[in-house]
């Protein structure tokens, strides 16, 4: 009997349920995207936080205590290991692609748009930030159709001609033609955007348009790194703040693209103490999406995921113990050590002793000083000083994003060996990415995923249809 | 108005539900623990699969598609990467302890009791059973106190004393106590225990008695890996199958825990592809349960997954592509490999020819036939079997488990790197762990998880106090 009446109850409540779920109708969708932060990159600097509290265990991020957690896989059309690009496409739009193409299909045929065309469709306002270019791959798949990533300067007209309210990030990467000398600035201008400089501006600007690109000031197209951060540089998490408080004039609620695009640079170049400083620094620009959650609960969803692991970051060398907490020592980033190498040789005139590269190595990374190096270690530095330092020509250690003092390189892989942090390449790898998600609807990233149901599950509980 | 309704028929209907709810109570539960199985252990093997069937993607195995998927981590009292005696006491006491200690306190004073001791009190059925020995670490962890994990002589006694219902495993190691001779199994005669042989001999005399040992015949302790199989050979999917009949008797409910102790031991040497079939068996005896579960889907709850990561397997090395498809291959585990090059060295009284070892790498992992090799690796190769077939004693590459033939360890390694796959060690690392859930309470296992919480959540909903 009681029975009964529960299972006539359940018919009731989900009737009511149906007319009272108007008001827990998502508004606000917040879409983080950690570029190249796989599971071990969450897991590292949650371990790398806590150990350097002299906690032996986890110091957690706030988002990876959402109530869910998960995982998706990432791979390509044709390949295992996806690149930015096409995970790009798949998060924003759905659809797996080929490696390199942004926002087309397999066949680089027929443009896909994202979810954030949709939302637009919608009449959502729209932003999408980034540390990063604004149309590097991961921002460029929202809202570009290009075959090849590297077309920054069309990406950077499919953003005007997307139209969407924000764009932010480090800079514009290849803002003039290089067909026709045309100026994106001079575009956007036309187009009705008005391009701010830095937070100051930001905040002081936005009430004046509708229509707004910030990016920081300078020749850099990226924010800085949170480890080489200095006073005045602009911040992801300032970045968001504004985004929020832009995107949420007026009624129509918003869709948020947030990228920590620098974890993946970091990875590139297997500089673990600077990807962790980018994890927890992409927390803080999570944590501005989580206290606009906070007062908004019934209406606000926050996805956060990433598009590939990036290194095939291991915490671990075969020892039971780790030693994260070296990391400390390290003050700057590979590619500002490398600055601070190569400004040592323009100071010496390239005459430089090994007491000088010592001695930078030792203000910036601890050496000798607070990290002991084995006498091998020491060898092995001082081989690559007399390699490199010769007066010939060095040969920079190349990869994706930046070139790097083969000193400096070597240094930092020393550093990364003493932590027990071990790196598989300086590419992507296909581990899976972690998926935490809070909010209006989160509990339908409980399941199997893919990197592409993301942007249908947001679609679906959004109703941009 | 309506909301007001809406809320007061919740409260009825939470009132109701908890009237109702003894039939969703748990009843069976099912704990399996993949010993060394981390996110890219389960990833790598569904994309093994998926390659294997000329698809790029995943093929999914049945667990990584329980509506709950999330991961814990693993840490120890005092190390960041656990060992498998301390990850085993978390998952089976809920308490972190010291590395190699088995279900004590990390003072290694006091014992710690596990849900499966629980599970006892509470009137249930328990079984514990393994692919390893039945007295290895993680079995042991469930019904055993020891300071140390290698004192497998007095974790067998442990067992008796728990007097839990039913033990499985490929053997039991160390059966004579090195002290005084005693044997094991006539411990276990003596207390009750019928041992019994292998699949047919388990089905014959399962219904004869009440307290059960079972273990597959011959002088190993583990299974046969599942690469490695032969038509008779007794598999965890039988045991796990037998095991369900043998604790389904009578009305009580049971507690049933299945470790997958081989994908370690293949990780532990780099050998990928006898880890992804262990890993897809290991699948196939949860097929068992899952096929219990939708018998029962009100009273049963099956909990997946694992202790550690093992060797820090990336999924690949630089490149996009991965070539996961050149595993199949090998067929046979590096173990088996190894055994056959000393059968040769045995047969041509340490006499062999460089054609000879060709002819077993050719064989068992295809070399020169469908994998082609580089002029460098076959000079590597060919190096190898200079240093370690000329008359002298040969120094085997020793491993936790295993000690092996280096040219047979040295074409493990080749073939890995062919198919695209990086290892850092043959350690464990601190990788998380997936944890997969399906069943009465799944939902549960949903949010921030260390492994420790694992164990306290089956106690609650299965309501053993």
């Amino acid at each position: 009997m009681r029975k009964l009446l529960f299972i006539w109850l359940v018919g009731v409540l989900v009737f009511l349920f149906e007319s009272c779920s108007e008001s827990r109708q998502v508004k606000y969708v917040f879409y983080f995207i950690g570029d190249g932060m796989g599971v071990n990159q969450v897991n590292g600097t949650e371990m790398y936080l806590a150990e350097r509290d002299s906690v032996i265990g986890v110091k957690g991020l706030n988002f990876a205590s959402f109530p869910v957690r998960n995982y998706a896989t990432t791979y390509s059309s044709y390949h295992g290991v996806t690149c930015s690009a096409a995970a790009g496409t798949a998060l924003a739009t759905g659809e797996k692609t080929k490696n390199g193409t942004i926002g087309m299909d397999k066949e680089q045929k027929e443009p896909l748009y994202s979810v954030a065309v949709r939302a637009k469709e919608a009449g959502r306002k729209v932003g999408i930030i980034t540390s990063v270019g604004m149309n590097h791959a991961t921002p460029a798949a929202f809202y570009g159709h290009q075959p090849r990533r590297t077309m920054y300067f069309e990406l950077g007209k499919d953003a005007i001609e997307a139209g969407f309210d924000l764009y932010g990030g480090g800079g514009i990467i290849q803002s003039v033609s290089p067909k026709d000398s045309t100026n994106l600035f001079d575009l956007l201008h036309e187009s009705g955007y008005l391009v701010v400089r830095g937070n100051e501006m930001f905040r002081e600007k936005m009430v004046e348009t509708s229509k707004l690109v910030v990016i920081q000031g300078g020749a850099q197209t990226t924010l800085s790194y949170a480890i080489d951060r200095e006073e005045d540089d602009f911040t992801l998490s300032q970045m968001t703040e504004g985004a929020i408080d832009f995107l949420s004039r007026g009624k129509q609620g918003f869709f948020l693209m947030v990228e920590g695009g620098l974890i993946d640079y970091a990875c590139h170049v297997n500089d673990a103490a600077t990807a962790f400083r980018e994890v927890e620094d992409f927390a803080d620009a999570v944590q501005k999406a989580y206290e606009f959650y906070l007062k908004h609960p019934d209406e606000t969803l926050i996805v956060v995921t990433a598009d590939h692991e990036t290194g095939g970051i291991v915490l671990g060398t075969g020892s039971y113990q780790l030693n994260l907490r070296v990391l400390e020592n390290q003050r700057v980033s590979l590619e500002k050590l490398t600055r601070e190498i190569r400004e040592l040789r323009d100071m010496k005139s390239n005459q430089v002793v090994w007491e000088d590269v010592q001695d930078v190595l030792a203000k910036n990374l601890g050496f000798w000083n607070t990290v002991n190096l084995s006498a091998e270690d020491e060898q092995t530095l001082k081989n690559c000083y007399r390699e490199t330092f010769s007066g010939k020509t060095v040969e920079m250690v190349k990869n994706l994003y930046s070139e790097n003092e083969p000193i400096a390189q070597l240094s930092i892989n020393i550093l990364n060996r003493l932590a027990k942090i071990s790196w598989a390449s300086g590419g992507h790898s296909a581990g899976v990415v972690p998926v935490y998600a809070i909010g209006v609807g989160a509990e339908r990233f409980n399941g199997r995923l893919d990197n592409t149901d993301i942007p249908k599950l947001i679609r679906t509980l959004a109703k941009y249809e």
